[in-house]
């Protein structure tokens, strides 16, 4: 991939050495390479927030929360997320149950099991680890989880609170954007963001809060915002790239965003996760959607892959769990 | 305000006429005038549309569809607004009644109507015409609406839907906005669309619908979509409408969008109704978000204001009203 931005620094440097003209030149404020943003610390940190905030419910008398994470068949990757979710609950001080059903199971079976759930005051969250089995309707499974215990946000009824800027669950991992966004201290209100992916559980929520406006519920954006998506020509995804003060990636495409293509001090949050090929080693390694070392060399602030959004997710999963459990956003 | 377009217009007319070379020049194609889209004509095919297929209902010895108006207080711009709406109603063949409340009515006696017209198997559309009085809480109501009645579109499970791009009932105004691009043959797939303003009833709706994924239950937009609003920078709002293949403002500012913002053969849906005075006549007229007479100098199609958006907006009521009583809509 043409690294523009790299090789320029690369011509700059030689130039300087050859004019012995280093220090006049100011060359480390025009080529700082950005902040590298800490995924795993920032979530490190919320889970720590997360289990002190428990822990003083529980010295008061309180009962701790509780989690229920459902697993129907065996995916592997599946069995990964979740274990990882309950390692997350016990870490933080929540209680969880893993129920794990056979890919034998009716669609009705699993509605009657969420029915249940949802029926017991002793439960806070409801999740359902997607995806599903083939032979059930996922939205149905998802928007039979009642709202107010709908931690992951799929409910439709919880997309449409947070469409209109009102208090609702928003999924872990738009939720993980916008808390790296606000912890690092990224302005949003009157910049230029631009979201590449269009999915519905990760690229459209950031976008409605990317551009969220104050006078409702919920937190501002203020962000002008612009959606990228597949269909987007390559010229004009760059056009809007290079007038971004924030840039969002959830494409799934290896590459798609490199250094010709971001401005000096662009704020850049990669959520693409990619299996490539790594070209030196031949081992398989991931990666996001950016190119990570030419576009670091122009970034105020980038996220790596791995431990960029990726360690966000669970953590916000848990502050979404205290949050059911404290009842604090009203779903009537 | 500056009127670029038209100036360099005039100015090229001047230019020719001294050098007479008028037809070699071709002009006409560079300074041809957009096409203004009628929507009263538009609204009034949709309304024959709505009314023949009614026809087609009762000939079958159907009943007719049935809309329900409620209107608490006496507010007189909204007593216009219903009224267009019954006239609408009875045009098309639509049974409708115009329920009025004193102003003194509770929110729980206006909650008691609803839930007994949601029950009621006669009733397909019900619509509380807002604004509700200053007790009531305006999303309370519009949420207590039956999803698969709520013509409007306002309850929040039918705002999660569109979000998601499922089938449900859009408001009436972001509806028409569609359906004029669409009738008018306006393309919007991989093209530039740029939305002014961010209410949850007409901007935000109408973002969604530009940019909407094929691949889910509605019809495709598959537009690269920049939301735009009030803390949008002058001048990135300039940078944004000049990509801009297709504009649609609903800021409710006159003037905001000119000749000089934006660029050749550019769509611009103007939803914009302001009231200004006319500084020739003092007289108060009505005028869209948009420099009507400049920008059309470059634009391939514009709406005007008043005749171009808001017409269509009754029609596509009407159209709602039509498929609450089709039930072709799932909503559980």
């Amino acid at each position: 991939m043409a690294n523009l931005a790299k090789r320029a620094f690369l011509e700059i440097r030689k130039e300087i050495s050859q004019l012995n003209l280093t220090r006049k030149m100011g060359v480390t404020a025009r080529c700082h390479a950005a902040k590298i943003i800490d995924g795993k610390a920032m979530a490190q940190k919320i889970k720590e927030e997360v289990k002190d905030e428990i822990k003083g419910f529980k010295s008061k008398g309180g009962r701790a929360p509780f989690l229920c994470v459902i697993q129907v068949g065996e995916d592997p990757a599946s069995t990964t997320y979740v274990k990882n979710k309950i390692k997350a609950a016990q870490y933080t001080g929540i209680e969880s149950e893993n129920i794990r059903l056979p890919s034998s199971t009716t669609q009705n079976q699993l509605l009657d099991l969420i029915h249940l759930l949802n029926a017991n005051n002793d439960v806070d969250g409801i999740l359902v680890q997607l995806p599903v089995a083939a032979h059930m309707n996922e939205k149905k499974i998802c928007n039979a989880v009642a709202p107010n215990k709908d931690v992951d946000g799929f409910n439709v009824l919880n997309v449409g609170k947070f469409c209109v800027d009102e208090l609702a669950f928003i999924p872990a991992t738009p939720a993980g954007v916008m808390e790296i966004i606000r912890r690092t201290g990224i302005e949003t209100f009157g910049k230029n963001a631009v979201v590449c992916g269009r999915s519905k559980n990760v690229g459209m929520p950031i976008a409605m809060l990317l551009h969220a406006d104050g006078i409702y519920e919920t937190k501002a954006g203020d962000a002008t915002t612009t959606i990228c998506h597949r269909y987007t020509p390559p010229d004009k995804l760059a056009l809007f790239t290079k007038t971004a003060d924030i840039i969002v990636t959830a494409a799934g495409v290896p590459n798609l965003i490199t250094a010709d293509m971001v401005k000096e001090g662009v704020a850049v949050i990669d959520v693409g996760i990619n299996r490539v090929q790594d070209a030196r080693t031949g081992k398989t390694k991931l990666v996001g959607d950016v190119d990570f070392e030419g576009v670091r060399q122009k970034a105020s602030y980038i996220t790596p892959v791995p431990g960029g959004v990726g360690p966000m997710t669970v953590a916000m999963l848990m502050k979404n769990t205290l949050i059911a459990y404290k009842k604090v956003i009203k779903l009537d």
